[in-house]
This record gives structure tokens, C-alpha cells and sequence, in this order.
């Protein structure tokens, strides 16, 4: 796909997701929520956060659009509700993010990473080390960060893709989005976005928004890369620190058109 | 009552958070929980925020002036923190208020606001969804969203504050605020409110600090409207994007005065 | 110590946070999580947050430099967690620091604040009320808020590091490091940091980055004051209410350097 189409694309994700509002099952991480519910509302999405396993279901049975797992502060209790929600979703056939935060290192959400992940959500998001150790591979990480850029993930990437018969988005200097057999790379956005807490994991959940509209996953991981990533990088000429980076960023999602996303999102085929 | 004498009460609502910084113990959801200590810090009340139900009992005994029961991420185990809550701030005569967030197709919070509501809180707080829902009438709710406007909720309002002998605030783009027979309407705030996540639920959190400090239940809930709303309109002269216009709501609800408050407030009697 | 000599050292405190970026995991309370993240990352230094007790012992036995305790919103499940991380703190020679929110009325964390203190933390940090109550003196306190000034707990925090054979640092409008013997006091920081919610305990996350890159606990401490100080000084002179100053605090713990420390530290042996 040449850049034009590609740019089109992402244009026309966020004038559906304007127009339809997804709602987003975000079962996130404690430190994240405010930050997710709030980019989700700034770019015209609608966010819901819930704990109980029953009230996950009666929202993804009535009105829930897409649904985002995220492993940042797993606990027992929220395991038990994340398989429930996905298994849910997987039956309606809403589509899931699951964003395996941190994995590698710390056991527990490692092997509940790949429990998740035979249960095929439509997007795994995550970044080079958490995808690598996803894949089974060595994989520097530290906490959150990964140590190695994105591209060294690459091959990891499409071999989740592949088995999960879904889509991987991986995120880093460079983002790139493949389903297996098809790659593409995204040049937006700035290490600014590393620095404001929960600004990946909130891309997980506008990667579920954009999931619910567009129309692929594909489709929508790419529009998701270019949007987040264009967003960052209009927040950035307006500021410099993290502080009111946070706000900027909010500001520009809320502001971005179409338009603007079409001329500014560099996409690109790998 | 005339606009006047109103505006007169919110601003002296006002002035005596001010003097006397009311401690507003927050059983809150855990997507708002800053936001929430934010609001109250910044119009100079005092927040607490617990999680067992003996130092609920402990602060409620001690310092504690006024309580918020908020349904958004309900829990087993939050719930019976709040059940206790509730029960001593009825035994000690302290001002309570219900958020029953969401509430209509999510059935295990529904369920518990009914028996919430059993326990007459002292003011209810709730879109129009969740004010139809709470008493029993059908309401197009989607997430946290009400679909239809605030006074298509105004009779379920009056029922239910006739049902507690108690006050319930509907908010929207019109807040009503009603004790079952005399109903008051604010037309202040705006809608770029509802694209910061919280503001709804902090709102709460500030007619719990109103009710520590008013004459009545029914100036605390027509006070906290009004200030909510001015707030709210003086920050939209300072920003336009949600990014922003969360911090510049904070900013003017540290500096809005009683006297900016009584002569920007548009209260009236319905 | 003059203050020449304690400038340079926060200043080098600072250089060395930059250089190493030491992983600092961040047991705390709901409330304050997205803050203390958001200021260990503006400052250059990376946080954790996790909820089950296996993955605390998986990041301190591989990457995590420091460990922050804080009880604001402490449940049992918490307490568990919090008990194991600390005694795989001390076996690994890892620095710790306990937090002892508004212990004092509410007695379940005053109990597991002692027990806590038994464990000898590196630092411990507090208001004065807290420091009061920690070292089992009358002290009024109220919510988080301390009614005494900082001066007034410093035979109390003498008294705790003598017992812990480590460093309390006592907040308030004057700050104060003792390790039992020597005191140093330290002037900056304002009465506009009290009105952002999780700026106190954020600021122990600050003093746990701290302790994992300064020469000495003492030295931590006395960094950490200066610096979250002096940042607060350089945001008020952006910003006059609380929205925007705690936007203009990340940006000015981001900016600051180790010249601007060590001009603007107020540091002064007792």
C-alpha cells in the first residue's frame, strides 16, 4: 500500500471514530485509567471501566464497541475477570487489545500473557522487549522499557501474528504494524511520549477504538500508530516538558482532523 | 426563591469551604480518584480516601465531615466498606452523598444503589440515565453516558428525593436540583466538561464538602451546581481543548471568589 | 556541613538520577500512583508499580534499584505485599523507604506502621503529625494534614532514626533530614505544593531514586528535599494555582538542572 492510501486510511479511522464514539471495555492497570478514559474522551471516544466480572458482561452485551486487556498491575482477581471479558468478546465478536505490559521479567502475567494469548485477540500491542518475550525470546527489559528498538522485534512480531492469526502492532521509535505477511512502518511521534506516564497503555485503548471501527484490525493498528504518533508530534511544537506535554497531547488528539492526519501521518510499506 | 437570594447562597457556600475546609471522606471509583482530591484541594475543602471499612469508621468518628458513595468501579469488597460507611455517617449525623454511577444495565450496581438508597443518603447525584434507572424507569444509558436530557429525568428526581426525604441533583446541560417539591435549575457549565473523566463524579465529592458546610441539603446541592458550573464556564474562557481545560478548571476553582460566584451563577426556580 | 558543600551534593544527586535512571518500585497508594510515576519519569528516573507480592520479589531481584512503602489507601492484600517487598529489600541490600500516611487516628495502618519501622527502613518519610504519631507522642493530625509545623516533630524524628539506625525526613514548610545526630534543614519548597494531591507522596518515591544513586541515605534525603523544593520554587514562579502548577512542576523536575539546584538550594545545618 503506497503512503496516499495509507494516510487515507488513518484519516478516515478517526473521522468514524468521531462519528461513532466507540465505547472501550478498558481493563487497565491502576496507574494508567485516568489518562486512558481521558484520551479516549479527548479524541471522541467514550471510555468504561469496570471490576466485576458481571458487570463486564452486561456492558459488552448491551453497548460495549471493543474491549482492551492490559497487564500493568495484574492482580488474581483481575486475571479472573479479563479471561471472562475476552472470552465474552470472543463470542460476540468484539474485537480485544491485549497489551502484555511489562512481560518477560515478572512470571506471573508472563505465563497469564500466554494464556490470553491462545484465547487470539484481534491486536497485541506492546513494545520490542514485551513482544519479543511474548514470542518466547530473550528480550532485554527493564520494567516497562524495552532496551532494544522496535525493529529488532520485528521477526517476533510477525510470529505472534501468524499463530494468533491477528494483528501486532509494535511500538518505539519507529512503529510498525503486521499481520504475518504484510508490514507497515510509522515514523510519527518522539521519546517526549515515554516520558508521560501511561501514554503506551492509552494507545492500547484508542487501538481498540480504532479496532471497533475501522474496517480491519490492520486497519486499525495503522490508523492508531499514525494518529497517536501525529498527536505527539503537534503536542511536542507546543511543548517542550513533560508537564504540559501531557496536556498538549490531549489537546491535539481533541483538535487533530482528518485533514490534518492525512497530510502529517508518515506510513509507510516495510 | 428569586435569583438573588440564590446566587447569595452559593456564594456564601462558598466562602465558608473556604474558612472551614471540610474533610470529605471519598469512597470513590478508582479512575477519579485524583482528579476527585484535586477538585477538593483546589477549592480549598480537604479529601480522604480509604479502603478499609474500620479506618472509614475511625476517620468518620474523628474528623471526618461529610461522606461520597460513588458506584464507578464497584467491588464486593467496596461495597461493604460502603455499606459500613454509610451506616455510621447516618449514626453520627453526617452528611452523605450517593453517585450512582452508570447504574441501569450494569445489574450488580444497580442492585447495590437500590440498597444504598434504602439507607437515605442525604443527596443523590446522577445523570438523567441513572436518575430514570434509580427509580425504576427505563432509561437509554450507554456506559457513563445519559442519552436523553436532564429534565426528561425531573419527575423520576422528585420521587426519588420524596422516597429518602432527601435531595437529588440531576445534572446536565441544565443541573435541577429538587427536594421533591420545590426544584431549582442551574444553567451554568458547559459541555467540554464531560470530556475530562471525573468531573462528573468530583462533582460529587463537592456537594458532600457543600452539604459539611450549608444551611441545608438543598442550598448544598443549588450551591455546589452553581459553583461547579461557573468553574466550569470561567475555564472555557481559558481553553478549549480537554487537555487543558482540566487544569484550568482546577485553577478556577481556586480562585473563583464568592463574589465572582454570586454574580455569575444562573440559578432559578423551576 | 556548610551549605556550600550540601548544594553540591544535591546537585550531585541530581547528575547521577539523570545518568543511572535507578527503577524505583512504587508501592502506593491508589490516589497518588499517576503522579509519582509522571515525577520519577519528568525527573529522569523510571518507576514500577505492581500489585501481586511474586512480581514485587521478580523486579527486586532484577532490575529494581529502591522500594517505596507508602500506606494512604493500605488494605490487607496490600499490607501482605508490602511486607514480602521489604524483606526482599533488606536481604538484597536494596534501599526502602516507608511512607507512614496519616497514621495516627486510623489505626490499622498505625499497627502496620510499627510493624514496618521494626523492619528498619533506609528513610523514613512524614509530616510532622506523622512523625509525632509514628514515634508514639500526642500529635494532631487530620486526614493527611499535619496541624504542627515540622519543627515541633524533631525531637520525635531524632528519636526514629536513632531506633532505626536510618534517616526520617520531616516535611512541612521547613524540611528536615536527621539521622539522630546531625539535622539539616532545608527552606524550599511552598504552601501551593500542599494543594496538589500526591506531591508529599510522590516526593517519597523521589527520596527511594534518591537513595539508590546518592553516597548515603543522609544524603538522599537531603537531595530530595532540595530538589522537589527547589522545583516546586521555579513552578510557583509559572504558575499561581494548583491546575497549572502541577503541570509546571514535572516541567520544572524535568528542566532543572544541577547548576540551578545548586544555586537555589536552601540548605543549612541545625
Amino acid at each position: 500500500m503506497e503512503k496516499m492510501l495509507l494516510n487515507e486510511i488513518a484519516a478516515g479511522t478517526l473521522a468514524r471514530i468521531r462519528e461513532k464514539s466507540p465505547l472501550v471495555l478498558s481493563l487497565t492497570n491502576s496507574v494508567v485509567q485516568a489518562i486512558t478514559a481521558n484520551l479516549l474522551l479527548a479524541v471522541g471516544a467514550a471510555p468504561a471501566m469496570l471490576s466485576e466480572i458481571s458487570e463486564c458482561n452486561d456492558m459488552l452485551e448491551t453497548c460495549g464497541n471493543a474491549l482492551l486487556v492490559n497487564l500493568g498491575t495484574l492482580t488474581r482477581a483481575q486475571a479472573e475477570t479479563m479471561r471472562g471479558a475476552a472470552k465474552t468478546a470472543n463470542e460476540r465478536n468484539i474485537p480485544w487489545v491485549l497489551d502484555p505490559v511489562a512481560v518477560g521479567a515478572l512470571r506471573f502475567r508472563t505465563e497469564f500473557a500466554q494464556e490470553m494469548l491462545a484465547m487470539r485477540p484481534t491486536i497485541v500491542r506492546g513494545n520490542a522487549g514485551e513482544i519479543l518475550a511474548l514470542a518466547g525470546e530473550t528480550a532485554q527489559t527493564r520494567g516497562t522499557d524495552s532496551i532494544c528498538a522496535s525493529d529488532a522485534a520485528l521477526g517476533a512480531a510477525q510470529k505472534i501474528a501468524r499463530k494468533i492469526g491477528g494483528i501486532v502492532l509494535v511500538t518505539g521509535e519507529i512503529d510498525y504494524v503486521t499481520d504475518g505477511a504484510r508490514t507497515i512502518a510509522c515514523g510519527n511521534g518522539n521519546a517526549m511520549m515515554t516520558r508521560v506516564t501511561g501514554v503506551g497503555c492509552a494507545m492500547g485503548a484508542l487501538t481498540a477504538a480504532c479496532a471497533a471501527v475501522a474496517d480491519s484490525p490492520f486497519e486499525a493498528a495503522v490508523s492508531c500508530a499514525a494518529l497517536m504518533g501525529t498527536a505527539g508530534d503537534i503536542a511536542l511544537e507546543k511543548s517542550a516538558a513533560p508537564g504540559s506535554f501531557a496536556a498538549a497531547l490531549l489537546d491535539a488528539l481533541y483538535e487533530i482532523s482528518p485533514e490534518t492526519l492525512r497530510s502529517r501521518a508518515k506510513l509507510s510499506a516495510v
